[in-house]
């Protein structure tokens, strides 16, 4: 009998019950057809007598409102008609870190999967579902152990088995105690962002890089300097001379290019950090899978100086339905990044992290990541040869090495025109025009391939083709429309003619 | 063969493979006794010949680094030996978030469980692990068509089932569109304090309050200003006369005294900040549980212009190692709201928003309410009883109405001489002192009862009587010792005689 009901100030008790029965009705709380209290549990609930509640339920049903059915009860009989709800006349007054957060949203995400789907995710067939729900069912059972107050830093097992996985795989030198397990690799980031940048403090980024971690930078009030690529990644004689708060970076596989990093400039990285007493965030976010040659060492192990905060997530190695990520940070900022992590929401599902830990201790992540590389070496051999057999026209794609997708650039298209195309092919395409903190001429894709069957992949590249050639010919055909009705596209694709 | 190694820029490559072998071995990457990769696949890998390969093995091995086990492969020989790293000369330069973050931060709690536990937890026995577990393997079933860059409002089916429960036992009016899922309350209420809260605004809080929620104000750089409680709660005419931004309110059970907020003032309080144009954020965290008289309706059920924000949590009614909770917004808010939690951490797990659905839709979670409630029922009953038999010297017992603690004053008290001899009986104890934003005479426990078996708590009430006896003929034996060590707290329990 968990009915709230808000019995009036004012007036007799029969009236007022009469009156609180009306507003739960009327209100959609009690909808038509369900079935009011025994008469004699509601009396003792509310503390009346049973006769008071018998005749509020008499009143009820005279007005209408409910029916009795003999020896069943007394039920609802009219539809709720909610009251109409006066909307706040005053402007919603937002932060000013919320007034910059709206402005930069980015448009949610079409509900309907398209037919052939070339968006982020990982393959479903490598995917060791009995294992995790096995994991999820022993942490369930262990529960009770687990504290309500969770500890900030996360599962004391989990943070062994990351720095041992990611010391053998990912050359990180650091303790257990230098991790704090995290909501994911966004939540790693926006973290970073609050505890490290004040409003107008200077953070470099690569151009073209990750949207969703410029945009927590931006909401920080940072002003985001742009640092240009190129097939060795970071330009690091670019960064500024002048140094910078923090430099986010990707340097094992640059988001979107899939450009590595040369190991001459890591190390001048690491030293324009030190020269200028700068953080360097590294997003190491797919490094789990390289087709070729070994896999280089992450930053962080090559940092002698305690300024680069390593930040991943077992989104691409397992699933991103699990929102569990890390950061691995020099010993002297764990203190405020547990504090921090305490105050944004306490700590991350210790039953997620504690599968985890199963999942780590038995030898089954680094099983899955042996079927996993498989399924995305096939599904990427698929993909190059398909490219190979189909070229898309005007194309200028990015060397594959690892990862799981491949970024495609196509000066001469518009991002509108392609969509379109797109479209009425069933084709899912991530656009990576919002990589550039500076508008750029022509369109890119960045093509993901870890969740598409290997099948689909041939047919998916020969559609995409035949909406790249379509995009092309729609552009020579009728730019005048274009320059009429959109004449910002129309400039934009009038680029690299 | 995942092993990442870093060769040196200059040199033969038989050298340089060496020198990167035995960085391997002595930074503990390859530890004692692991296999080194077969000649073969290095040498694959690496693009060497097999003959390098085998003539850098052969090296290490004349070094000691490594021993050969014929027919079975190369071992490592020697305990690595990690080199010591040079820690950042410079000043950890953090944030004014940041500084405010750590200034602030909680002494991290012990991790032994004491013999008798009065901190907080549900209760084991009415635990529906075999459900949860069920639900949890059917979300990994599904877990394929979960998206990759989840929903940041949450599950549909999650936010609608929670709308459905709130309306019916809270009397929340909304609309699942307004329902934001959360990791936690006290990701709402971060979330809500950097939506809302601009540094030097002024927020309102109930004085003694939820600490944690009042970091995360201060954080945010607002100034807070302490609005006093009686037993009728929130004392409406002592708000602010010239407004503030926000008001965060526990209405249905204040936390830490578990007083009600009157029905007159809550309207008072609606009408002050309709006046002020300021935001309610109304923190209903455990009104679950009541413990007699209807429950009463949630203050988000008579907000008629907009502005309240209503946050709640599933840590109570199931477990706080899951980590969901929700807010419910203004549909004005709602956009804001959603693009706050993308830049948050994306979305909430997707897998436990979908378990937890299942458990709504099956009726699983009103089956266990109701068997949690009767658990709770019966260890409130041997809670009152107990301290009506044991009563505790000098403490003023605030009514127990519902949720799972009980606030208990000891004006005449030190806080360390009370930790001091609960700590010699066992006793685990949260102490209330940091609920006040000014510092108070005297000490005040939160007792929880959620999760201690029915049998512990007469022996726990009966140690606690003790220690709070001990902790006051202490005190009056010795008070200049205390005087002399501890001046602040002498002068504090120098009050209240």
């Amino acid at each position: 009998l968990d009915l709230a009901l808000i019995l009036p100030d004012d007036g007799p008790r029969g009236a007022r019950l009469v009156e609180a029965l009306r507003e739960a009705i009327l209100s959609g709380r009690l909808p038509l057809g369900a079935k009011l209290p025994a008469s004699r549990l509601l009396a003792a609930q509310l503390d009346l007598s049973r006769g008071t509640v018998v005749a509020a339920y008499e009143e009820l049903i005279s007005e209408g409102y409910c029916t009795a059915r003999v020896g069943d009860g007394t039920f609802v009989a009219v539809t709720s008609r909610p009251t109409p709800r006066r909307e706040a006349a005053a402007r919603i007054r937002l932060s000013r870190w919320g007034q910059r957060v709206i402005a930069d949203s980015p448009v949610s995400a079409d509900d309907q999967r398209p037919r052939i789907d070339f968006s982020p995710g990982v393959s479903p067939e490598s995917f060791p579902a009995a294992a995790l729900a096995r994991a999820l069912r022993r942490a369930v059972d262990r529960i009770d152990g687990m504290p309500a107050v969770g500890d900030p830093a996360g599962s004391r097992r989990l943070r062994a088995a990351l720095v041992a996985h990611l010391g053998r795989t990912r050359g990180l030198r650091a303790d257990p105690s230098q991790v704090v397990v995290v909501s994911g690799s966004q939540q790693g980031i926006d973290l970073s962002a609050r505890l490290l940048l004040d409003p107008d403090d200077r953070l470099c980024m690569e151009e073209p890089g990750y949207p969703r971690a410029r945009r927590a930078f931006q909401a920080a009030g940072a002003t985001v300097t742009p640092v240009p690529i190129d097939a060795s990644g970071l330009v690091t004689a670019a960064l500024p001379a002048d140094g910078a708060r923090l430099a986010y970076v990707t340097p094992s596989h640059q988001h979107p290019t899939g450009a590595v990093l040369a190991p001459e400039r890591r190390l001048a990285l690491l030293q324009w950090a030190e020269a200028h007493d700068a953080w360097i965030l590294e997003d190491d976010y797919d490094s789990e899978f390289r087709y070729g040659g070994p896999p280089l060492p992450c930053l962080q192990g090559l940092d002698r100086s305690g300024r680069c905060i390593y930040a991943g997530s077992l989104s691409k190695l397992l699933h991103p339905a699990l929102r569990v990520g890390y950061l691995v940070v020099p010993p002297a900022l764990v203190p405020a990044v547990i504090a921090a992590k305490q105050t944004l929401d306490q700590s991350t599902s210790m039953l997620t992290q504690e599968a985890l830990a199963d999942l780590f201790e038995s030898g089954e992540i680094e099983r899955h990541l042996r079927r996993a590389s498989r399924a995305y070496r096939a599904r990427r051999a698929q993909l190059l040869a398909a490219l190979a057999a189909t070229p898309l026209p005007g194309a200028r794609v990015w060397p594959l090495t690892g990862g799981l997708h491949v970024f495609i650039e196509l000066p001469g298209i518009a991002p509108t025109a392609l969509r379109r195309a797109a479209e009425r092919r069933g084709l899912g395409l991530v656009f990576g025009d919002d990589c550039f903190l500076r508008e750029q001429p022509g369109t890119r894709l960045i093509l993901w391939f870890g969740r598409l069957p290997v099948s689909a992949i041939a047919p998916g590249i020969a559609a995409l083709a035949a909406a790249v050639g379509e995009a092309t010919v729609r552009r020579l055909e009728r730019p005048s429309e274009l320059a009429t009705t959109h004449p910002q596209q129309a400039t934009a694709i009038g680029v690299g003619e």
